[in-house]
């Protein structure tokens, strides 16, 4: 994790972090992270090395010289389809309303990490519950521990219970066995698919997103529980995978408060 | 414009194409674009270069090897707080629901073109009769127009109403005078903000979004009708400023369609 508000955000996440490590200018970034650093539970190294040696190893163009080695929480399929597990700073009682059961985000085949890392991001603000990430036969989903997701997600992949390498057969399986229903994210509009205010999100449902281009394999549509696809203006546009997603979560999170 | 959907998407929008440009490798596209190019009302050249040459004045780092030189639609303030002059591939017959009135969005400080494009994409696609960008005193917006922005946009910039370089005290007196509601949109929970569904949309409304970081400036805020912020499951979530857009003019969409 690198940056000081990513930092930050591990040294917060209950997240074991193995070590901190400040450039000499990032040594200015000291004092905000004093108090998490000097926890008693933190028992790790805290090292120092040169602005030109952190330059090195750094992803990004102009590094803030502040970087932590964290290790993130693991989780089976089991605690992420029943939400254990979620590590969140904020106490129960800060939750608007109650969540009503499982809300899970399945990333199939989302290629790009800044996409992967704002789905993330998106989903942790309307209240999901776990996330799943899968390949299908034709791509990969980036991880969303790729420095360029984490920078997208803002720290919320530390957040959140994530599983990854699932069968997306096996999944659709285990959804059905623990009565979460299977919602197919669908770009283009195809007969059957409903929007999303036609949706029940007060069930437990689990939102399935397939690749940027291609979208979810056809034998996935095929054996999820229903069909969503966000209408819209004209037919001539189209929402971005990331757009399309937050405006689905917003939408489950609208139904899902107490007081809507 | 680059890229063969992106000169796809110009050949089509009714904007005037002064050129367009094939590498060796992009001649590949001729016969998709064919169609377009052939129409009588097109008589720009159609020019031909060499790969090494093409790799030189592009802006990607695989380009596809197709550019059009186009002349994006001059609008005046007053066409885009009226909706005039809106370009789009669709006869109104296609369009979802009756817009009820103008939806502008008013960029003021967006600083990455991604952003600014993926707004304009997700304006696009929910209905938006407008688009304005401005500065604030702390931060210019990204142009509508930049490569990135463009490409962000999926050439969305070339099918709506925009204006630029207006003042914002100038924007909010016109939107007031011609009895146009305007929204600050804000990311922070403030006190009398109120969520997208608490807002009635069928009016006619502008949506002012800000900068990244700092937000909109104080003073814009206190001079808008109202304040919207989209409620989170928890408080140390956050949603970028893209997803938030997204999310407000869904709500915007959702509640203008005819059949909601």
């Amino acid at each position: 994790m690198e940056g000081v508000r990513l930092v930050e955000e591990a040294l917060g996440s209950g997240c074991r972090v193995e070590a901190v490590l400040f450039s000499e200018s990032g040594e200015r970034h000291r004092e905000r992270l004093a108090a998490l650093i000097a926890r008693e539970e933190m028992g790790f190294p805290v090292l120092q090395t040169t602005d030109r040696l952190f330059e090195g190893i750094a992803d990004t163009e102009h590094p803030q010289g502040v970087a932590a080695l964290v290790v993130p929480g693991k989780f089976v399929l089991e605690e992420v389809l029943e939400g254990r597990g979620k590590r969140t700073q904020d106490p129960p009682s800060q939750t608007e309303g109650g969540a009503p059961g499982p809300l899970i985000v399945v990333l199939a085949g989302v290629q790009d990490p800044g996409n992967v890392g704002t789905i993330l991001r998106t989903a942790a603000a309307f209240g999901a519950t776990g996330i799943v990430t899968a390949a299908t036969g034709q791509s990969g989903t980036a991880s969303p521990y790729a420095p360029k997701a984490m920078r997208a997600s803002a720290g919320a992949a530390l957040h959140l219970p994530i599983v990854g390498g699932v069968g997306l057969g096996i999944l659709l399986t285990q959804l059905r066995v623990r009565g979460i229903r299977s919602l197919a994210s669908c770009v283009a509009e195809s007969a059957g698919a409903v929007a999303p205010w036609e949706v029940d999100w007060r069930e437990p449902v689990a939102l399935l997103v397939g690749n940027e281009g291609a979208g979810l394999p056809e034998d996935v549509v095929a054996s999820a529980d229903a069909r969503v696809h966000v209408p819209m203006a004209t037919r001539v546009e189209s929402l971005n995978a990331a757009a399309a997603a937050a405006v689905v979560l917003y939408e489950a999170f609208r139904q899902r408060r107490s007081n809507p």
